[in-house]
């Protein structure tokens, strides 16, 4: 009988053996993509001092952010706090490290986080972020911008999904747009209101740009601007059409056809199109900008966004450090696949092989089966105790999906059968 | 020029990429050689409700506990923390989900715990804990702490270590020869001096044990035994001979040999030792009790300790759940390592190999080559941008092993040279 409340605080993931295997093969799937395509691992501490925290906070973040102190201590002199992005550490780490870093410094992240959110479906206080970035030193290729693209959408491939779309723009051609409409004044404002304009019907949006003081003229311009996606080459018309002429509308119409065109080359078969309704409300991205939706669960909204920064430490430095990165919300994800089904661990047995010895005078024998297995790659669980041999088959059953039973038999004919839980095939083998 | 102090807290660990590379490897090596031997893989949240830690912290650890709490709240209100060690969710986790579990449970956490220690050299504030346990219901055989012994030994083979001695008692031997003495209502007092007896001067053990009350023959028959320690008959040879009848004390060295004689056989080549100087000053072990030495370097302490606790929730739970477990202090030990030179990350570049294209009219080669290349296992980085050929190769020579260029010629003919940057041995192949 309990006695005394056991489960963990609200807004965890906290999972049963079966999909904690599932959940780390996702992990590292990603996590092996992202090695693989070059990009180096770091881990940053999770507790912060505070002013790090804050110097880029602000706002909801700020609100969110649990500080950490010791007992001993009181809420109010706590000066440390747990870090709620990779984002800040990141800009702390490569200022702290720069004489030892090698730039571009393409590096990941994949972690936990925290945020002190009031628990709610979908929203998670300790979450995993897989992080991608590419920080550059006084400038930055816009191909790296591309290599995120397509690195991310490999690790993507990890994911029990048929499919999935990246949408791509890029910040400059709606500010350029807005420059030349003279409407620069509540380029916040819009930026937002585009932000949010899939989650509301139409007319909010048209409402909510009259209601910044757009007249009707203005409002068809950018909802007939917003409207435009689909592939590369008939955005990049649709939007010359447009007949802006702005040099920050020119140059990043031309950043978004050069991105596109090389996640083509280096990702084929990823499904990647141009879509003006991506423009991410976070104010410090400045040229490219995705999000990445499930065509089958659209219902999942983003599973991996990003962008290009044009300074990644401008609080901690006079070095300019210009990135680009993006990131896999994976807890969140996992939950969702979880609820859908897409994952299934919780059928799944995790150990390879049980080894099962009838008595103690078969150790020997155990440890020598038990290695070769082990030498194969193979998980191997040795199963003891005085219990009947029919309980300890049923332990097998439970965990494995093979089983080798060691009597005085194998041991002096140092042979044995490896029997297949599911099917019952036999296999023998020697050792 | 920095702006900020961007060091990351005192009593944290931050490597740059290559020790961190490095640091990754030993950490997966352990983790791989645990799932081998059939231990399930679990993670808790990090942070857990203040209650549940304090059910089982007390003294100094309770006053190590990082409390946390949103920004808006202040102290008091305080009821979440960072869990200090694994044992406390584990229990906590063990009992939340008992129904989906197979027991024994043979799980594993690798991850980070958390205290709020003053920091100081070898003391960190958040750590890499490696821990293997295996949890019965009502009863758990003997066999799983040889099988714990020898799975923390095949994952202590990971590391950079020429030699370890693994040295074992069994708390019952003390508990009983401390019966047989009357000495039970010092027996705290004893366990704790002895725990220390290593750390001090022999006289200093010698009187602490008089200043408890021990007459001299008390004090020489304690001293006696806390010094032998040797192969497994030899010890069990000494220990009868102490003359000492009382069951517990009979049980303790029953039990150790059976475990050290287990070990042997499921671990061959395993050094490892009989030792009653190991009592383990915790006072929830009740049996087998380990630490782990580095011949070579005593002054690293024990690199791997644990033991077998008769009950890990009784806080939780009126169901007896009988354990063993043990632990590496990965993070620790790897500052060890980096201080004696025994991990050269710094020396090692990470990335197996560089695709250097000439323009960028080769990316669908570099997309061909780096696919082949990361089909391979190999982490394949690309370089791109305007610089000089000269630059891209200086990047490359600074973090890959070996170099692909691709221009026009590689592209035409669909072969390339591959260079070893150390050697400058090249090979040819065709893509």
């Amino acid at each position: 009988m309990k006695k005394f409340n056991t489960s963990p605080i609200s807004g965890t993931l906290e999972l049963i053996p079966a999909l904690q295997a599932e959940f780390d093969h996702l992990k590292n799937g990603i996590m092996a993509a992202f090695l693989r395509h070059g990009f180096l691992h770091i881990e940053t501490p999770m507790i912060e001092r505070t002013e790090v925290l804050f110097a880029k906070a602000g706002g909801d973040t700020e609100k969110q952010i649990y500080k950490v102190m010791k007992t001993a201590e009181t809420g109010h002199e706590a000066d440390q706090a747990l870090r709620f992005d990779h984002t800040v550490p990141l800009a702390r780490y490569t200022v702290e490290h720069m004489n030892d870093l090698v730039f571009p410094f393409k590096v990941t992240q994949v972690a936990r986080n925290f945020r002190g959110e009031r628990a709610q479906k979908g929203r998670f206080r300790e979450f995993y972020q897989c992080d991608v970035d590419v920080i550059g030193r006084n400038q930055l290729p816009l191909t790296y911008d591309a290599e995120v693209l397509a690195t991310l959408a490999e690790a993507l491939k990890v994911l029990p999904l048929d499919r999935f779309v990246m949408r791509v723009s890029n910040r400059k051609i709606l500010s350029g747009l807005l420059e030349e409409l003279n409407l620069q004044q509540v380029s916040d404002e819009i930026f937002s209101i585009i932000d949010h304009a899939e989650k509301v019907p139409r007319e909010k949006t048209v409402t909510a740009l009259e209601e910044i003081g757009l007249g009707s003229e203005n409002v068809v311009k950018i909802t007939t601007f917003m409207e435009i996606r689909g592939a590369r080459e008939e955005v990049a018309e649709k939007l010359q059409n447009l007949g802006f002429e702005s040099e920050t509308f020119r140059a990043g119409v031309k950043e978004l056809d050069e991105v596109l065109s090389l996640v083509e080359t280096l990702s084929p078969g990823t499904e990647i199109i141009a879509d003006m309704l991506i423009v991410r409300g976070l104010d410090y991205y400045t040229g490219t900008v995705f999000e990445t939706i499930v065509p089958d669960h659209l219902e999942f909204g983003s599973i991996c966004s990003g962008g290009r920064y044009e300074d990644l430490a401008g609080y901690y430095t006079d070095q300019k450090l210009p990135g680009v990165g993006g990131s896999i919300g994976l807890t969140r994800l996992f939950s969702l696949f979880v609820e859908c089904g897409l994952v299934k661990g919780a059928t799944e047995r995790a150990i390879d092989v049980c080894v099962v010895p009838i008595t103690v005078n078969e150790m020997a024998a155990v440890e020598l089966v038990a290695r070769n297995l082990r030498e194969e790659g193979l998980k191997v669980d040795l199963v003891f105790g005085d219990k009947k041999l029919g309980d300890k088959m049923k332990y097998a059953s439970k965990v494995a999906k093979k089983v080798v039973v060691l009597g005085e038999d194998e041991a002096k004919s140092r042979s044995y059968r490896l029997r297949d839980l599911e099917s019952g095939a036999e296999e023998t083998r020697d050792f």
